[in-house]
């Protein structure tokens, strides 16, 4: 940030962004941002976030969505290696949390394999801070005891190892969290119920968690792919598979549709700085508040 | 906080408290509590987040560690309802998330029954944030494809379907994360090895993860229990099954014991306000950082 730093030996903080909702980042994390001398970033990592980037940091994108052009890990590696012994402190942030499928392990061995001092911040997951957005508990008393977080890829079903793997998911009975899953839904839900899920399961799919787009579509294992298409969903979007989603059609009879997983939004929205003694209590929240 | 607020309808946000580091609160959770009129907290939310709380807020205990004495769910209900009935602004804060086995999905349905309005304010899982600060990422490429959270209470075994689901998860090759584990390690342990998983499978325990207590023990599923018992580990601990366990080993190899995730601590711990600009400076942090 400035020359009298130049010195000091740089470092890597692998920093979670959380679900997209920058209220979401923990205090940790945004003190990591606001000390960046370099950003390296995902692109599922949103411009409400980016704009935390002090000024004068550099900004390196980094694109690791599906299917899209994106720079290879090792190309990933060897910038954060470059830009760590260049003296810098280096954030490298990533959406939800770097150690849930976000290849925080293989960046944190390469660096200190180097010697790079590196560290992890983790982030809340879209795994469980997703379905939360969308009143959706992956656990609850009496409906689950268990979450599975897993991704899209690997339902491809060529690995008869994650074949047998996904098979006992679909059996074990708890909520199962697939992140990365809309290209490959009809394919997950028809893995899991050929191998035993019953098709009348509760199921969820959830686009753009916790941010102003974020919309959610509910059904069953055999019905949610063709409402999800129906809607017309989009990427980034995760699949809720379990009793729990029954948890939020109760709190959506209760309070209205939309009412509680904006509540938070509503607040948070409408107040500013933090600083600001009171500020909650100029936004008083009602349970049937509801987006237009 | 003030008589012009009186006249406000209450309400209550369930805010997860996160793994113990006061760092890994999130921004929204850090302003609810500083918002807050009334904070519910359970044994699980230590002094250093406790200390954040206004000095004018009600301070409510209402303690839920196993075994121990306990204010009943039916008892943190009315206590909820209460206070936001009053007009308060009621944050119920809780260890961890409030959605992964911290029955926030009972407390907003039964404050949806009466018409309060309820929000969930996410917080950092142990299950995720409690393996990062020992090194450990729950998924690892080539390691480990999924994430299973459970908690220990699960193990009994009376139950045939319970019984089941842990075959299941035995045998599904991914991570398994068993929140309040210490005092049924060795049933878990035993209940997993029956079901099919390999004695030998890579196992850790991790005592009060991200906090100054933290301790961890590492050894294999059938090895575990005794390693943990010689060391004395404490409760609150969780318990980490999967290959993924040898990631810590090999950064461990790599920059020395406890470096890898005492970085984040060393640097936070001798920080202080996050206004003062350029201070991450002030601490230069190498990967051989070990604490004594």
């Amino acid at each position: 940030m400035n020359a009298t730093h130049a010195h000091r030996k740089g470092r890597v903080s692998l920093v979670g962004a959380g679900p997209g909702d920058p209220e979401l980042l923990t205090l940790r994390a945004w003190r990591r941002i606001q000390d960046a001398e370099t950003v390296c970033y995902d692109q599922l990592v949103g411009d409400p976030i980016l704009g935390l980037i002090p000024n004068d940091a550099r900004r390196i994108p980094v694109g690791k969505v599906g299917g899209g052009p994106s720079t290879s890990q090792d190309e990933i590696h060897r910038i954060l290696a470059r830009e760590a012994l260049a003296g810098r402190r280096v954030v490298r942030l990533k959406g939800g949390d770097p150690f849930v499928f976000g290849r925080g392990g293989e960046e944190a061995l390469f660096l200190a394999r180097l010697g790079i001092p590196v560290e992890v911040v983790p982030g809340l997951s879209s795994a469980i801070a997703g379905p939360a957005a969308a009143a959706i508990p992956v656990t609850h008393r009496g409906l689950s005891t268990s979450v599975t977080i897993v991704t899209g890829a690997a339902a491809r079903g060529a690995d008869p190892a994650l074949r047998e793997s996904w098979a006992h998911l679909a059996r074990a009975g708890g909520t199962l969290v697939v992140l990365m899953s809309l290209r490959r839904l009809q394919t997950i839900l028809d893995t899991l119920t050929a191998a035993g899920l019953p098709a009348n399961t509760p199921a969820a799919m959830v686009q753009a968690a916790t941010l102003d787009d974020q919309r959610v579509v509910t059904g069953t294992a055999a019905c949610l792919p063709q409402a999800v298409a129906t809607a017309g969903l989009g990427s980034p979007a995760l699949l809720v598979v379990g009793e729990v989603v029954r948890v939020r059609d109760q709190l959506h009879t209760l309070v209205g549709p939309l009412a509680f997983e904006q509540l938070g939004q509503n607040v948070a929205s409408a107040r500013g700085g933090h600083d600001a003694p009171g500020d909650a209590g100029d936004t008083p929240i009602h349970a049937h508040d509801a987006r237009p």
